[in-house]
C-alpha cells in the first residue's frame, strides 16, 4: 500500500461546470481543446477580486504596486497596469514590457542589484524611479544623468537591519547583495541632493512569501521606524517610501491564508501615529505573487498511465520546464505537493494514489508525489493551482527541446 | 573574518594568454568585447579531445552516443553529430534539431516518458528508433505506424531492477516513470514482433552523474546480465542494446575525475565473455554531460562591487537565468560552489573572499558563495566552469525579463 502524501490547499472560489474545473466560463477540456496543452490560464475576475479585497483591507491612500517579475504575460500585465497604482520592474527588459503595457513612467520603479549601464540609461531616459542599490550604482546613475542632460529620479534601496520572520526568501537582516547598509544611506542621499538629482525616498524590502500577519505587521512597523530614523538623519522628508511586500499565498498542506484584514488594521494604526517627518510621505507596498499567484492554473494533458512496481504514474505533456517551482526544484529544500486536481473530474472523489510526472526524461520532473486523485486516464487533464506567479517565466521552457506553454487571460 | 568556502576543481587544460583565461585562442575579455556578456563559450578542441580519450578507453566497436539534452546549441550539436555514432533525443523538438544538424535518422533514438501522439508520428515518419516506455505507448506507436503504413523501429526501454550507486540521478531500481518493469518487457516485444514492426532491442539507463568507476562497472555488468536474461526469455537476440550512461564530471570540491580507462577495461572483459545470445548485438553508451560539460565556460561581467556588513559582493550581469544548476537551484539539496575564476585575472593569486551573485532581484541568484578570488573590480569578468551541459537550455532565460545569453562555439 502506497502512503498518500497530501497536496496543498486548492484556492477557494474555483467552480465546476458539468463536473469540470471551469475558468472564464469554460471547462478545462474546452480550454485545452481550443488552445492546446499545456496551457496556463489566468482568470481576470480573480485578479480583480484580489485587488478589491486588498484595497478594502489596506489603509486609504496606500499605493498598491505590482511587482511584474511574478508574471509578465503581456495581457495580464496590461490588466494589472489598470488595477495597480504602480509597476515595479527588475530589468531593462521589464521596463520595455511595462511601457508597452501602458504603465506611466512616473509610476514605475526599478530595483535590482546588477543594473547594467544601458539599463540605467534606459531608465533615466524613460523617467522612471531607480532604486539605487550601492554608492557605486549611485555614481553611475548621476554620471549617466549628467551625460544625458536629464535629472534622474533616484530612491535608495535600504538593506534593513531586520528580516521578515518566517518568510520564504529573506532579503534583509545580514550581509546582502540587495540595497545598501543603513550607514551608507544618508551620505548617498546627500550625494544625490548635492548633484541636483530628484531624491524620491526609500525602498525597503525585508522578505517575501510570509503567511503570518504578525510577522508582516512587525516588519512594517520596523520599516516605518527605519524610514523615520533615516529621514531624521538626512534631515529631509522622503517623498515616497516603498514598504516592500512579503504577502505570501498558501502552497502546501497546512498553509493558511494570510489575514490581510489584521495587517491592514495594524498599518492604519501605524499611519495614525507617524512622526512629523513622514506625514507628507506617500507610502506603497509592492506585491507580486500575492496579486496574481492564485489567479492562475496550469493545465496539462495525461499522455500515459503506467504501473511500476505497484505504483501508478500519470505522465503528462507538461512538466518542470513550465512549473519549476511546483516540481520542487526552485528554492525549496524538501519537495512538497502544490495543490493539484484532475481538472475534468473536479467533482469526483479521490479513488487512488498516483504520482503525476512531466514528460521530461529526468527524475526531477515530478508535479505531484503519491497524491490522492480520482481515477484518471490518458486524455484527462491535470490542473496545478497557484500557477499565476513564478510559473511560465521562472521555468526553463526550452529544456529538452520542449518550448514554452501557451498562456491565456480569461474573463 | 569571513570563512572561505572552496570552489569546485577547474577542469584541466585551460590556458592563459596575457594572464587571462583563453578559449579558442582569444582572451576572455576579447571574447566578451566582441560577443557581449553574459556569454557561453564552448571549445571545439575540448569536445574533440574528450571524444578521442573516450574512444581510446572504450572497447572497439562500442558506439558512443551523444544525448543532446545536455546541450542542443546548433553549432555544437552539428559538431557532435560528426563526432558521435548516434544522437539520443528526448522530444519532437530535439528530433527536429537533430535532423537539422545532419544526424542520420537510423542513428537517432528517442526516449522520454511522455511522448505525445504527434511526436510518435514525427519519429515514425523520420524513421528513428523509439524507445518504448510502456505497453500503452507501444500500442500507440503500432497504431500510428499502421495508420502511416510505416514499419516503426521500436526498442524497449527497461526499468532495471538495480540502480547506479552514487549517481546524481537514479533512473532505475524501484518504481519509476521511465521505461517498463522487467516482467512487461517480453510480452511487449512479442506484441511488436506479432505486429511485424522492427524490434530494435533494449535501452537500459540506470542513472547519471556518477564519478565512481566501480559503480559504473558494476552497473554495466548488471545491464549486460539483464539484457541477456531478457533476450533469453524472448528467445531472440536484440539488434542493439543501449547500456545507458552515467559518466559524471567533477563539479564540487573533493570531486575527482571518473577513471574511464578502468571502466573501458572492465567493459572489454565483459564483451569478451558475452553469452551467445548477445554476440551479434551492437552495444552503445549514451553520454551527454560527460562529452560536453567541461568544454563550456560561462563568462559574465561584474557590474557592481559592494560591501555589506563586512562581506564583499561581486554583482554580475549574468545569473541563475543562465546557470540554474550552478546557483544550486536545480536538483541539489545543499548548495556548493561550482568551479569559478576571475577570467581576466586567471593567473593572479586569491586575495580576498567574495560572494559572486547574479543580477536577479532574488536571494536564489548566487554563483559563488564566499569564494577565494583575486581582487576584482567592475568590468572584470567572472568565469563559471563546467558550463557546457545543462546550462543555457536548462535555465529560465526569460526570468525577470532578462533573456538568453549568447552562445559561441570556438575552435
Amino acid at each position: 500500500m502506497i502512503k498518500t502524501k497530501a497536496t496543498g490547499p486548492i484556492p477557494t472560489g474555483f467552480h465546476a461546470i458539468d463536473g469540470e474545473l471551469a475558468l472564464g466560463g469554460q471547462t478545462a477540456s474546452a480550454l485545452v481543446a481550443e488552445n492546446g496543452s499545456p496551457l496556463f490560464v489566468y482568470a481576470k475576475n480573480r485578479l480583480d477580486d484580489r485587488m478589491a479585497q486588498l484595497r478594502a483591507a489596506m489603509p486609504d491612500g496606500l499605493d498598491l504596486h505590482y511587482a511584474m517579475k511574478a508574471n509578465p504575460f503581456p495581457p495580464l500585465l496590461r490588466h494589472m497596469v489598470g488595477l495597480a497604482d504602480g509597476i515595479d520592474i527588475a530589468s531593462g527588459g521589464e521596463l520595455h514590457m511595462a511601457l508597452e503595457a501602458g504603465a506611466a513612467p512616473d509610476h514605475i520603479s526599478f530595483a535590482g542589484p546588477g543594473k547594467r549601464d544601458e539599463e540605467i540609461e534606459q531608465a533615466i531616459r524613460a523617467g522612471v524611479t531607480i532604486n539605487i542599490e550601492s554608492p557605486g550604482e549611485c555614481d553611475r546613475a548621476l554620471k549617466t544623468g549628467g551625460a544625458l542632460g536629464r535629472q534622474p529620479r533616484l530612491a535608495i534601496r535600504v538593506n534593513p537591519d531586520f528580516d521578515l520572520k518566517g518568510s520564504g526568501m529573506k532579503m534583509g537582516g545580514g550581509a546582502k547583495p540587495f540595497g545598501m547598509d543603513i550607514e551608507l544611506v544618508a551620505p548617498t542621499v546627500q550625494t544625490i541632493l548635492d548633484a541636483g538629482a530628484d531624491w524620491r525616498g526609500f525602498h525597503i524590502f525585508a522578505g517575501s512569501q510570509a503567511l503570518s500577519a504578525d510577522a508582516i505587521i512587525e516588519t512594517q512597523a520596523q520599516t516605518l521606524e527605519l524610514a523615520a530614523r533615516l529621514a531624521t538623519e538626512i534631515g529631509a522628508s522622503p517623498a515616497h517610501v516603498n514598504l516592500g511586500g512579503g504577502f505570501g499565498i498558501p502552497y502546501f498542506p497546512g498553509d493558511e491564508q494570510l489575514d490581510i484584514i489584521r495587517v491592514g488594521r495594524a498599518l492604519s494604526d501605524q499611519f495614525a501615529q507617524l512622526p512629523d517627518i513622514l506625514t507628507s510621505t506617500q507610502f506603497a507596498i509592492e506585491l507580486g505573487r500575492y496579486l496574481v499567484g492564485e489567479a492562475g492554473v496550469y493545465l496539462t494533458r495525461i499522455v500515459d498511465r503506467k504501473q511500476s512496481q505497484g505504483q501508478t504514474f500519470l505522465v503528462t505533456d507538461g512538466g518542470l520546464h513550465h512549473q519549476l517551482a511546483a516540481s520542487g526544484n526552485f528554492g525549496t529544500v524538501v519537495r512538497r505537493n502544490y495543490p493539484a486536481a484532475i481538472a475534468n473530474r473536479f467533482e469526483e472523489e479521490p479513488a487512488e494514489t498516483v504520482s503525476i510526472v512531466g514528460c521530461l526524461c529526468t527524475p526531477l520532473d515530478r508535479l505531484s508525489d503519491n497524491a490522492a486523485m480520482p481515477r484518471a486516464s490518458v486524455g484527462d487533464i491535470v490542473a496545478i493551482f497557484c500557477a499565476g506567479a513564478y510559473g511560465a517565466s521562472a521555468s526553463p521552457a526550452n529544456f529538452l527541446g520542449q518550448g514554452p506553454a501557451r498562456e491565456l487571460l480569461v474573463d
